[in-house]
């Protein structure tokens, strides 16, 4: 085990030989385990038993503009990992106030969630340029969408008619897309949709369309 | 305008006469209004325009169990304000960790959100005892659902058949409900539901529900 968890279980948990614990790889695999020693440089456990959980036929790569206020997307990440998010990419868009984000910090907290939440899936964070992210985009097969403020479209997100696969969503900063930006989603077949009928912050937006995509699994 | 918002706008914003606010009065009506006079102690404005935000044809009463860690209930107050929950209930369960909640404070930090979101309607707050609670909603015509943990249930709160008006959706504690508590739900008529396959915490259930509430207006 690593020296932070091993610690954890020496230190903070105070266990013992012959204790039970729960391991997951963040990729699908859940173990229960019984721990053969229990040392603050490396605990040893050993297997009893393995689960593995399937991967969601619907699955969300969520794009998120960095919001000015680091902690909203700390709490955003942390909610992803519950709701069962695939990816996180933090894109860097022409009206983004927030052009940087700790990876290894967000990664930090995206695990102590998984641990938490004993599920079996960690989300892959990534951060991006705008331009860059839809050029990379071009080549998966993702269903993709962009949620913005306009008022003309009606099209809600919750009506989409999602298929199995990926599902890419992106969301945009406070001073929501550029002109420029909304065309280059549009030439590059996004779909424009509506969450709900009132204007949400960028983290409220990104959660609101995780709950969507969560409520078709 | 109040003190506190009267010494908001003379100190903080250092506003001036002729500086353009908006008011609202968190049951519909959103103004526009041009500040008369800027004191500490009173500011004075005269409303300029005034527009009326009809309530939502299908309106949430959402009922939860207050979590231990008061926070996660600070925060789903300010995200339920912008996804438009019409009243909150605080539901102290069997099971519950914490059985008080500061009203006072939970009110305040709504009125921040509906500033912050510029929205027109703000949740009622209140809070009860579970069994006072069942009692006093079988009076009400409220479409009444309570979402737990029971694996062999699989209907899902999204595919419900809502109709216009208010649907009640109960969420409970870390513990879940009591059988006692889940056997009174369902003699009062409560559809059982689940909130996606996933177990979630407390305030990330209830947030589930508002999202897919918030979805069909």
């Amino acid at each position: 085990m690593s020296p932070d968890d091993s610690r954890h279980c020496a230190k903070a948990l105070r266990m013992r030989p012959g204790d039970a614990i729960r391991l997951t790889d963040g990729a699908g695999t859940l173990a229960d385990a019984s721990l053969l020693s229990v040392a603050p440089d490396g605990c040893v456990a050993e297997v009893t038993a393995r689960r593995e959980v399937p991967p969601r036929t619907l699955r969300l790569h969520l794009a998120v503009a960095p919001t000015k206020n680091a902690d909203r997307m700390e709490w955003l990440v942390e909610k992803t990992v519950e709701l069962g998010v695939e990816r996180i990419t933090f894109v860097v868009c022409e009206h983004s106030e927030r052009r940087r984000i700790d990876l290894d910090r967000m990664h930090r907290l995206a695990v102590a969630a998984l641990k938490q939440s004993q599920t079996a899936w960690l989300p892959e964070l990534q951060m991006a340029d705008f331009k860059d992210f839809i050029a990379e985009q071009a080549a998966t097969d993702a269903a993709r969408y962009v949620a913005w403020c306009d008022d003309d479209n009606t099209r809600q997100f919750a009506d989409a008619d999602f298929a199995a696969g990926t599902v890419l969503l992106l969301i945009g900063p406070e001073g929501d897309f550029s002109p420029v930006e909304i065309d280059l989603c549009r030439t590059h077949g996004y779909v424009e949709v509506k969450l709900g009928s009132r204007r949400l912050r960028t983290e409220t937006a990104a959660l609101f369309g995780c709950v969507i995509v969560a409520s078709h699994n």
